[in-house]
């Protein structure tokens, strides 16, 4: 088997690239080692900054968000009893995010590459990514039980944090920056009326509270709790009673309770690898760094990443421009500590930390005071929030 | 003895504070533990706010800063070879700050307080203060082996970090809050014309340093040294090669040299205590608070607290509103914790740590990647370095 770029995973970036070099009409394959619905069933982000949704027009796929997503030209940060509206669209001239979950951002792309009769090999076992040094790399895996080759011109390394892609590069060629977090994220998604019509970050002695949703009649909460902590320990009633104490009183009487679809806990880490390419390997998204949630940068630093591997492949195929393609690492880069930074920032300033000592709590308050009580402040949130300019390549 | 106000302190806070109280006539007598010469012999900050510029007219000891002082309306960031120009009018609506030396803003201060017949006791020993939590404190000490009470109304405690006044507060009162950093900045005065009109606060491998100025043809540059340093090691020589080293090579050609005034090493330290009032005893100043010396917030800050404390003093003495003194400790430390802030900031990104992780280097790279590429964040830094608004009373 022959194609132009081989994209290991069927994640929503892997689909995306496919799709967008599809519409150019350069040919690709994707091998994911997962079911479909498995990788349907994962829950994950649900806020789509201005780029990524018009990549996602640029790719076709953007039907059924601009149906059934809604558009958020403001979010609230909750300070103890203090609401604070962060207005997007006006400290950004115009620009907002659009809140639209991932799975039907997944959903949508699987949709588009099966009627564009694009190949996509689910379930493929024990992929290995060959000669990337070479100009003819090879991916192999196992598929229904038999051996199977892929030759390529590229490979894009879309499978995610575990995947095994990042692991193909000879560890000394990586350099790898890391911060643990010491606490985590229960999250709940609940078939319940959200809260309130934008996101609400809450900051509160208790700790951190998310109030987020995917849809008018889907909620999604996520409350900051231990590393050690587990989902056994936290019923129903027991989030929503934690929850409601860490929201304004206002916001707390408003809460709509239910039963939760689903609970999970997720732990809260920063992670990059330098550099994202290695021979004709492509990292992106997740395969090469990891963004604690707060800021919800994770997704859409993804589609940041295929938005400029999409720029150099078209480039190479259509232009010839084989000389940009070493540029990927580092325009990627530029963007993706950008959005370390403002994750960071997000997770440092609006959680509580066991070990504060009582400089970094008071430095942490003075922060926020200043930025909510300043223009420019609110403006370096709300345009990091809504998302950087893309690099350019040149 | 007897007076309205007790001033501990000669330095330009409490010389600030007398010569605006005496304007309202207010009475008022200020103690000090050194001899004149002694405090102008101290070289301080150079950089004054517009609100310590519109507070010294205010007081109307503004003539000789108006006529020998240099508008700065903007200050470079050099990182590594690029500069960066930080527009402080254009970023601010035209606000500036105004390059006068510490010791000049003394001298003006003093000649006005002897023009105006109002006590000031030097060199006086053994300086405490008493009955604080009553309505009618005392001030004792020795003067010409003399021993002597003066009573007042209130006490204002500018007698920087090391005075007396705020060990007059019963230690279970007070909450210290203190980030001590890992190095020292060595500073050198030279009678040579400053190397650039505007400042440069240069962030490089081999460390931070600073170009300053104290006239046009005076110079005062930093370099940070780690804290263990002693002056002995440093002859004007190295000095010099050192600073050329760190500067972008067109400035550093640019270095006109010449034989040392004054070398002297400072740690570097945040420090707050909280409440900054007890009985009628107030801190202003250094005697409540330190910030590190990037962004040249130290002289500035104890202005704001002198205008907080005077305002209230005035509301007091001519209006009755003893009610609203209470407030003195919460007004100044919203302003007191942005500029802590704003200090730790300067000083987290433009110095190099030796025990950088790698992760906060890049954090540090994003965060001056970011905020020198985004007009929001330039701003945030404009707006600080020229100062945030006075807090209100009310």
């Amino acid at each position: 088997m022959r194609t132009k770029v081989a994209i290991i995973g069927a994640g929503p970036a892997g689909l995306l690239l496919g799709q967008l070099l599809h519409r150019q009409g350069i040919d690709n394959v994707i091998v994911e080692r997962r079911s479909g619905d498995y990788v349907l069933g994962r829950i994950r982000a649900g806020v789509l900054e201005q780029g990524m949704v018009d990549l996602l027009r640029e790719a076709g796929v953007d039907q059924r968000m601009q149906q059934e997503g809604i558009v958020h030209d403001g979010f609230e940060l909750a300070l103890d009893q203090r609401r604070v509206r962060v207005d997007l669209a006006g400290l950004t001239g115009g620009r907002t995010v659009m809140i639209y979950g991932q799975t039907e951002v997944t959903r949508d792309l699987m949709a588009a590459r099966e009627a564009a009769g694009a190949t996509t090999l689910y379930e493929a076992d024990n992929v290995a990514l060959h000669d990337l040094d070479t100009e003819r790399p090879r991916v192999t895996f196992e598929k229904d039980g038999e051996r199977c080759q892929l030759e390529c011109d590229y490979v894009a390394g879309c499978d995610g944090y575990h995947g095994m892609s990042r692991r193909s590069i000879p560890e000394d060629r990586l350099k790898t920056f890391e911060r643990v977090y010491p606490f985590g994220w229960l999250g709940m998604l609940s078939e319940t009326p959200p809260v309130h019509e934008e996101l609400i970050y809450a900051s509160h002695a208790r700790g951190f509270a998310l109030c987020s949703m995917r849809s008018r009649t889907r909620s999604r909460y996520y409350l900051q709790v231990p590393a050690t902590e587990t989902v056994e320990a936290w019923s129903d009633d027991r989030f929503w009673t934690e929850l409601a104490a860490r929201l304004p009183e206002d916001i707390a009487q408003a809460l709509v309770t239910g039963p939760s679809i689903e609970k999970s806990i997720a732990p809260l880490r920063s992670f990059v690898v330098e550099p994202m390419q290695y021979g004709r390997l492509f990292l992106a998204g997740d395969a090469a760094h990891i963004v604690p949630p707060t800021g919800a940068k994770g997704l859409n630093l993804a589609a940041s990443d295929v938005h400029t591997l999409y720029r150099l492949l078209t480039g190479v195929y259509q232009e010839g421009r084989t000389d940009l393609i070493e540029r990927y690492s580092e325009t990627c880069l530029r963007r993706v500590w950008k959005a370390e930074r403002f994750s960071w920032w997000m997770t440092a300033n609006l959680h509580r930390f066991s070990d504060d000592d009582d400089f970094d709590r008071r430095l942490q308050q003075a922060e926020l005071d200043y930025c909510t009580g300043s223009r420019a402040g609110l403006a370096t949130i709300a345009e990091n929030y809504v998302g950087l300019p893309y690099e350019s390549l040149e």
